[in-house]
């Protein structure tokens, strides 16, 4: 549109502007009860409308889908080609030599013998290549899951002592932890994990990376005697108390020379993004290199630690190990359930971020129930808890990846390394798995993320510190807490503390907007236009009429020393209004009775459909007049200053 | 200002809505760390801000200011007279007359001799008068906490077997009440009680009124054995398997007359204001009346249950029968403090009622606090839990009370009362006070309250029911835990579920509103507009993120059938976005890449302080550009036409 319409909407607009012909604000056709109500139950759980691609069509059609929703792989498995699988091929190479070391690593983190980190790294992204809708997520143990896991399991039972009841109660839990998310996913709850902000997983796992090297230290020094605890005072203790008699030379020889070479990889390949293959190989090397080294110099009789034994063989059925009795079966439920989630909130993260670079779609619920489906059956599989790995899924994203088969190719290079490889791992020195974990688990502390939420939003800072803090200095399960808790309080504080803005007019416009942010913005002698910032609930509603009369106050008094006109109406900017409730509408009736006892004019502009509909529902639509119910803040103001210089 | 006036701000408006001279957004000035935190801090907690009085006073007066804060009788004993003295004393008079009866009853729901209820009425009324701010609340034991706390009591304890453990754990527990009221209204927590929603109270209290009338049905018929649940089921078993030889005759007639009686005196003092007393001194005259026909006729004889003996003389000093010791002191923590909240709810929202048909202010955290000092004081002198009273302080205002002195007036007589008159109601038959609880609790049963509640929020009439329900057919407590529970989903689902708007322009004028609202409202051609209500947090982000997709593919779908052009545009309206956090940024960030892959801009219309205050601390204002955020909707609208016209 050009010049000339505009000239002609502003003429139109003038006229409807009339003090005497207020455009009258809308009431929306009352909705039935129960479209209403499905309606509302439709956006809560069925946001992403799941079920659109099966609209009109046929019964054979609609089976087909279902299936294709279910597993995804008979979707896009009929597009396969051999360039794709090129992609998926060396990708999947490159993450299979990342994560076998990693593996061997983590079960320990986890208190488990190595061989069930390698299991973890075989049955369940098979199964997740089947069901899950990433192209780009990583499969296998995670640091942080593992560490959780072994806390909250050493927790219930002594690793050392009683060695099965604790591989059981492990695969107890990750029973329960896959069927959390397999359950979060069916009954559409995934928003819930939302629930943990992004400040609060930054914290979090920034601690839990410290943590991870710190109890990573007892490897790298080779030290005998070592806390069960994970805060930092109580590893400081051990290392402290063990020194320098506890220390091994040799071993921090070993330990430090390598992640001197691990870090330089990893920096070289975040420098020149072609060289990414260095550091994602760097780990394997490491290993050979290093058991070389041993093997040869004898070194685990000078006190070197290695990793002596891993089971040869794949995964044996573990299903008849699972608790199901009251006692451990609610223990394994207890820490299954928070593994769970925390496992969902990493490789939903994941799973988004690379889906946003690519841009294809997540469904987050789909997504989970692959992922619950792959724990449940990993647990029945000698596996424990797998999610998606932040740093084996940004590899296999630049090594090329095209789609989950990448994870089946990573899959069979693991069988392969359980059936054959295992033995050469015997010489493998203890501190090159706590150096590859280090350089592994480093990324996860993010600088530039905490610096931006501090520049962003100060209580997202302090959720965030909280959540980092709480795991470093007290417990992983504690930081978790103080996380989920600071989070649910900002909440809380923002729906019973909403704020209210008084407004001005911006010079040369009709516009009226926060004098805060526009301080040329000029007031309405006798008008005070107050914006009240969020739908009023039960939770708000007294605050909100309390602090529309204190507005009233502050102004009255600030006039009293002038020789301007008092304020005789108060009008209330409705827009982010978008709800209301019984309550609420108590204390606008509150509030019009306080405000005749001032002899000042309650006037409401742009109240939203559902706000209309229950002003009017309740009758205080007239009590308020339905003549002081304006579309725009101007025009209440013309219509009030009309009435105003009448009456001056 | 008149319409010449107008003219030219239209002109004006037309000139600044250029489209190449857009009104610039304003950024606020930056804030101060500790100014921000300390006004969040202010305004969180001092939102009613006490110590507005005190700025710029000398030493002494900020003294004596204080002092009448914590005793508002120093500041309103200044100016009292004889006239008001007058209104006082004959409402003092009334609701004495109306309290001693229903005392007694109470004591009963709370499983205490009846002595009890009147104590109750002696020691509170005063140190409430002493501290409290509302004029009008009378205090004394109420209906719904007696029935509370002898439910939640009779849990732990059996009051018939161990009488004195009881006894002493209904203290314990009114000290913690009161401890627990003090402790919110010092740490100005007051705020908390706002959770417990009016929806919630309205069916919580209806349900409370009908279970105590059924347990009233004990003594109304004068049947023996009576079971301990409160739930509808147990009692009609219980009532049914004792009929009809269970029940008493001459005990049926009675009660039935009086209560005839009782709720014929209500109707009249509701129908004709002015013989409000009628209704006030209906009990006294039933109580007086059946004593004398039950002493006379000898009634006792004939199985009419009789109060039989209520201790003469005062309050004696119990402070050594509270426990402090774990066990029992826990137990009393607990009780006490869902019993003092409770009759927190129950006071301050009469005190607020009130207040407001007075106009005057009360505050809310300054009330609990003398709330909470009145049940410590009583926990210290034989007293339960006390708190105001509905119909007392109803019959309180409409006698025409001016200050707290009426609560004095009534101690006095309560004083009276004990020392002389207590055995005047040895013969006073059960019945009479059964039938003096079940016409006095009638009233909070609300229908009208509750079909308000359907037609206004058919959430908040979820609640309600839930809270009924819960309360009838399970338990006191289990009604108020569903109350409360369905209140925090409901706040939950708005920060999670936030509403989005299709805007349209309103013909002949300037201005987007939702189309759901104004039907006759027309979209503009390769453009967008979507209104987000909420703030944007990490509750909602990702929602918000994706449902602002699914309306762009909605609209393109709808659009693929016509012949229309696509849309190149989209302008999200953020006038309601008065927050964001940076999950939220970065889903703004997500969005804005989405949209460049499907070659749509991202328009952003009239974003806050707030939001434009992190736009620009996180340098997303410059990602998506900073001549793409516009103050209005309109002037968005006419930037993006004059581009697509040039597109075109």
């Amino acid at each position: 549109m050009g010049d000339p319409n505009r000239k002609k909407e502003d003429e139109m607009e003038a006229t409807s502007r009339h003090p005497s012909l207020p455009y009258k604000v809308g009431i929306p056709p009352k909705q039935k009860l129960w479209k209403e109500f499905s309606a509302t139950l439709k956006e809560t759980f069925f946001a992403d409308d799941p079920l659109r691609s099966f609209k009109d069509q046929s019964g054979s059609r609609k089976f087909v889908l279902g299936a294709e929703a279910v597993f995804p792989i008979l979707s896009w498995g009929r597009d396969y080609n051999l360039s794709k699988f090129k992609g998926d091929l060396v990708a999947g190479l490159t993450i299979a030599t990342l994560c076998i070391p990693q593996d061997i690593g983590y079960a320990k983190l986890a208190n488990l013998d190595p061989q069930y980190g390698l299991y973890s790294s075989f049955v369940p992204p098979l199964i997740y290549a089947l069901m899950g809708s990433s192209r780009d997520i990583a499969i296998g143990p995670v640091a942080v899951v593992s560490l959780l896991l072994g806390t909250l399991l050493q927790g219930e039972v002594d690793p050392v002592a009683n060695p099965v009841v604790y591989r059981r109660l492990a695969f107890t839990a990750t029973f329960f932890a896959g069927v959390t998310q397999a359950t979060l996913g069916i009954l559409r709850l995934g928003f819930l994990i939302d629930f943990l902000s992004h400040a609060a997983i930054v914290g979090f796992m920034g601690g839990a990376a410290i943590t991870i090297a710190l109890q990573q230290l007892k490897g790298f020094l080779g030290i005998t005697k070592f806390t069960k605890n994970t805060d930092i005072i109580s590893v400081a203790k051990s290392i402290l108390s063990s020194a320098p008699n506890g220390w091994n030379v040799p071993t921090i020889l070993i330990g430090t020379s390598f992640l001197v070479f691990l870090l330089s990889a990893k920096y070289i390949g975040k420098k020149y993004k072609k060289l990414f293959w260095i550091a994602a190989i760097s780990p394997l090397v490491s290993v050979i290199l290093s058991t070389f080294i041993v093997y040869v110099s004898n070194a685990e009789e000078k006190g070197v630690q290695i990793v002596k034994h891993i089971e040869k063989g794949i995964n044996r059925p573990s299903v008849d190990e699972i608790y199901f009795t009251k006692d451990y079966a609610l223990k394994g439920l207890k820490i299954g359930i928070v593994a769970g989630m925390v496992a969902l909130t990493e490789a939903v993260a994941i799973g988004r971020t690379f889906a946003a670079m690519k841009d294809y779609q997540i469904d987050g619920n789909k997504e989970m129930v692959a992922l619950g489906a792959m724990n449940i059956a990993g647990s029945m599989t000698s596996c424990y808890v797998s999610t998606g790995s932040f740093s084996r899924s940004a590899v296999n994203f630049m090594a090329g990846c095209q789609t989950a088969v990448s994870n089946i190719v990573m899959s069979i290079v693991v069988l392969l390394t359980l059936l054959f490889l295992t033995p050469l791992f015997e010489y493998t020195p203890n501190a090159i798995l706590s150096s590859i974990i280090i350089s592994a688990i480093i990324g996860l502390i993010d600088f530039d993320a905490a610096i931006l939420i501090w520049k962003i939003d100060r209580f997202d800072f302090v959720a965030c510190m909280g959540a980092f803090l709480g795991v470093v200095f007290i417990s992983v399960e504690m930081g978790l807490l103080i996380a989920v808790s600071i989070s649910f309080a900002k909440l809380l504080l923002q729906v019973t503390r909403p704020r209210t803005a008084l407004l001005g007019k911006i010079p040369g416009t009709n516009v009226y907007r926060n004098i805060q942010q526009y301080p040329e913005a000029t007031k309405v002698a006798g008008v005070l236009i107050i914006r009240v910032d969020s739908a009023i609930y039960f939770s708000n509603s007294n605050y909100i009429r309390e602090r529309l009369l204190r507005w009233l106050t502050d102004e009255d008094e600030l006039l009293g020393s002038t020789c301007l006109p008092k304020i005789q109406f108060l009008i209330v900017e409705m827009s982010p209004v978008t709800d209301i409730d019984t309550s609420g509408i108590h204390a606008l009736e509150d509030l019009h009775r306080s405000l005749q006892k001032r002899s000042v004019q309650l006037v409401l502009a742009n109240p939203g459909p559902t706000v209309m509909d229950k002003l009017h529902a309740s009758d205080v639509a007239n009590l308020i007049g339905e003549d002081r119910i304006f579309l725009t803040v101007a025009d209440a103001v013309q219509t009030c200053s009309f009435k105003f210089s009448e009456d001056v």
